[in-house]
């Protein structure tokens, strides 16, 4: 089996599941495309990514990103460090061959994902914004549903992500700092509605809306609410917020079509809301349970019926760029790429215009 | 007991809702505040009409909504009739001296809405605008518990109305007719969603969205979509359509506040989703199926979780219009008057307007 | 239209029931079947008798039964009275050439019910043993789909009434009293689980099981389990509790067939779970809100989705009983006869004989 | 950190889920008790096994068990090979100094599972069933609740364990062999239903069912069905089916007791219903999403709402193991030991024989 040398930029919550979906793809996905093997992991404490590196198996640690970019043994650089630190490391890592994965957002705002996008597409390696929850079966199947037309024609789609962490005065990470984070809930939370819209539904052609801070003294948004058109014609909303006391990760979408309805939430990842128009005199949303055999990534795990995880959506997500590196498959459509993350950017930062300026934004999306 | 004349202009969906109210509350709610006898039913169609003041109990039936009007034996008049038939008879009514019920939307716009509120308010008689959903009992706990503060500051409501009945190109009723129903799925389902956001969230201060027609050759909206911000800071979103395949009375809102949330769906009207910040270790939302002898209506109903129709909410609903006439309560807060009926209509209306500038509309609301 | 007058024996929660539900059918069930006319109403208490005929619109309140029995103007005997005052009033009225209804559980045992039974069936009157669950229009859809075939062979029924209101040792009413009710949860709720075993799934062969009294003091049973056996082969259980907290009224059962299976929750009433083998890769339980223009009683009631309450139960029960009566339907299959009665009473105390013996009781149904 | 050899008989189903549970334990638990070291494999198929412990790592394959059992450097023997090789390679590595896992059930009766807990016990070694559900994040909550007393008395515990993959006649595997596999959907899944009886309810006193053979030709029991007392004095159910069609893994029980009630259902392992009689007006099931920094396991995991698998109860539980081998923590009570494998299996043979002998089964436990 062919190995690749991957190295990490962040040790933290996304370095766990990374580094966790690595090692499963090794013996879950069999045989897996790439024999992945974890080489450097880079963070800012000596001590904590020296554990990190013990603890996940990487063979070196170090607190400086770019002796991983200078690892002549790596071909994939995976960027799950924060904000700030995408646009300089992945580019740096692509200019220097490495194929590269970089969470989302990809940059704290539309022109640093553009051009991180740019810069990076220039130079013919393979490319991957970890929109990780088009890795999500349930999510799979309802764009091979779409996909097949059996759904109809698009008219509705309401995608709100929410969660309650944010409603701590006294949190402090980076994800609260502009400088670091770029923006709050529309970045961390936003981009991923955005994302799973276009994925679904289609390109988004205006916005109106706004963000929203509540806290005292926090510098970045705690919300985001607006409506939304798509170029298809179809119309809906876009949601996201730290502040939905007892929502803890629930991620929730419904599609209306013209033949059918799909709804998602992600609390309960394992299924899938499809409604047909079908003629059955009982008719209903049907709560399919997406485990089966000919289900998207169930040749992986276990049978019907025994669900898995939100961390197993990593295992589908690199898996696919192993095979997309492997030259099993392209990374679009179904991972995203920097013109995926790109793109969630500049929906973003409409979003953010059209709340300081009362105005309806239609999007320009820029090219290369 | 007292005895009140009614008269009722409509005889079909929504007369058949009124009709059975009257009846129940009869014996439903023991001892009834006032004898409510069913004089007089008004239609264009003198058979069905008729067939109607049998069904129902009416002493007669009349082509001419003037002959309720005249009648000196009547006290209240209960306007069930197409919105283009609600202002000059409701006008008519009250300046009659009767007290006056009428269906939503108010108007077919603001002006006209408003227009039957300066008139009305100005003969002094009760007058209810017949936002039935504030009368779930789940609602009115919701109202109950915001009142108390139980979920502290409002940061979101989020509410849709979602049908699916106006996929089909063939329907003709005047709901389609912009002259007799003034807008589409705005006035029908967005005017609810409206008034419980008022109702349960308080005033609306901006809009920004828009309103949308799918099916060709239809001349009203088929859905509407907006974000917006309350007086209170609080921020989200008012969806509605008649095109969400499999959702057929699926009036869905949450509310999130800095103690707790509330979720509801009035397919499942006799639950309301709880969640309070309470630190049990157990903590998430509570289903709770609010059917107890100490929730708001219950005392007029069955044992706990025996649950009730929809059909139910407008006995609750016109027994609170007859314990306001008969001097026990106030229409407002709990029931809306007819300033409520023309807020709501400015809303709707901005909504139009910010869909066809482009720009964010700040509400501003008419006195008398 | 034929009118037919009819009188109720008992006056409290069940009197409220039936009482609303014969003057809701005059006119939500358009044309009724019969005119009935509330002539008289009998009670033990004196002033609440009275009360309940001026509230309900009887003509005349007794608190001897036999008035009513010897009302020359009546044709129905409703007894809604405690079961111990099934057997004489009943058969009284039968043999007086009345029909009549008799609420559930038929007696307080399986010879009492017997004999109700043998000696209405011999005057040639109609009979309908009041189990009102019939007429949930989810549980007709069931049978619907059943008879139709759509389920396949069945396999299991698993049925169990899971109510809380048992929990309170202060409580003292008739049904706390083995010589007035006969048994605790079993014949209240545990004969309701075993009519719809029967409706649905067929007759019951055998049994094993017991009952059980948790409170200190209570001389009748708090719950009831039992294993069954179908004489279709089908297997499953029966239960029965008033001491399950949390659940105020879960009668919840589930049918597996060869085909499909049905799944349904009292406190959901309106809806059906439906699961069909029919090879759709996105296969699950269809959540059914029955309420279609073309589902079971739904002619009756409002559009879709706008969901009714467990009160209508009984308008759908006691229209079939007019309706039966006015010669256009038989009261069987769909209603429950006497028969029903008796037989739900020998499988209840079937179960009563093998909690006390240790055996599996097969069960020898009587004949007239 | 302290090595230990692990070796594994049997690579298929249950293989794959403890191989991948070891290899997580290394990392997901920081730092691991112990570092097992993945030694040998075994299986019948040399093709296959050798190509397990390519996959999963380890250093050798081998169709003889012995093989392990033989090895010096080993100190862990996993048996999750079919029932019939329960007994023998187990006992043998007992008997060889080395601590043992074995799959549930333990034997394929009472008899042999009463042996090998006889013969592994006298050896002085750690031995656990692998009960996984036992390390279900919520079944531990609810465990942890009823022990702090937040359920009072318990009277009932319901449980049936749903699943259709048996309605296959074509199927064939060793788990439709009675010599190979002891039972069909009895000791498959019934057995599951009676360990959680007793780790949430405690001793199970009472029995009385059968069990229910459907497919023609079939040789093993396709369900279960029986009433059952506990020593407590509570009461329930226990059910179990491979023919519920359109449940793929619906292990559902419910516990009511005098302070609240608390409802599970495997196909959604991570939510845990809660009624408290707390007196709340809202009162209600919550669904708890059973995913906070304090609640079970969770340690190990992600953010809250971020939910996990069912391949993560065996991480759980493995580690379990390695902690009570490390001496860290006692097998039982959270973990099943043989003794708890021997009484589950007692009380499914006692089924059995209540079955064959239409009598109830007072349970008797043999010691050692």
């Amino acid at each position: 089996m062919t190995e690749i040398g991957v190295v990490m930029l962040g040790y933290a919550f996304m370095g766990k599941a990374h580094s966790n979906a690595f090692r499963k793809i090794a013996y879950m996905t069999w045989p897996p495309p790439l024999d992945a093997r974890l080489v450097g992991i880079a963070g800012r404490n000596e001590a904590a990514v020296g554990e990190a590196a013990e603890r996940y198996g990487y063979d070196y640690a170090t607190t400086d990103w770019r002796d991983l970019v200078a690892d002549e043994r790596i071909g994939l650089f995976d960027n799950v460090g924060p904000n700030a630190l995408h646009a300089e490391p992945t580019i740096a890592a692509a200019e220097a061959g490495k194929h590269v994965i970089c969470e989302k957002p990809l940059g704290r705002n539309a022109d640093e994902s553009h051009e991180i996008w740019r810069r990076v597409a220039a130079t013919g390696v393979k490319h991957l914004c970890a929109f990780n929850y088009r890795f999500v079966p349930a999510v799979r199947l309802a764009r091979e549903m779409i996909e097949a037309g059996e759904l109809g024609e698009i008219r509705h789609f309401r995608g709100r992500y929410l969660q309650d962490w944010g409603d701590d005065p006294s949190l402090d990470t980076w994800r609260f700092h502009p400088d670091e984070a770029g923006s709050g809930a529309l970045g961390d939370l936003g981009a991923h509605v955005v994302d799973l819209a276009r994925f679904l539904a289609g390109e988004i052609a205006t916005v109106t809306g706004f963000v929203k801070t509540f806290l005292p003294g926090r510098t970045v948004d705690d919300a985001v609410e607006a409506a939304v058109e798509f170029e298809s014609g179809a119309v809906g909303t876009v949601e996201a917020t730290r502040l939905a006391l007892g929502r803890r990760n629930a991620f929730q979408w419904e599609i209306n079509g013209s033949k059918g309805s799909l709804a998602f939430d992600m609390e309960r990842l394992n299924e899938l809301q499809v409604f047909r128009a079908d003629g059955d005199r009982a008719r209903g949303f049907k709560t399919v349970l997406v485990s089966e055999a000919d289900h998207p990534f169930w040749q992986h795990w276990w049978p019907p019926g025994h669900i898995i995880g939100w961390g197993e959506t990593f295992v589908h997500e690199l898996h696919h760029m192993l095979r997309a590196i492997a030259g099993d498959v392209e990374v679009a459509p179904y991972g995203a790429t920097f013109e995926d993350g790109y793109r969630a950017a500049e929906i973003c930062d409409a979003i953010v215009r059209s709340g300081a300026s009362g105005a309806r934004v239609a999007l320009s999306y820029r090219t290369l």
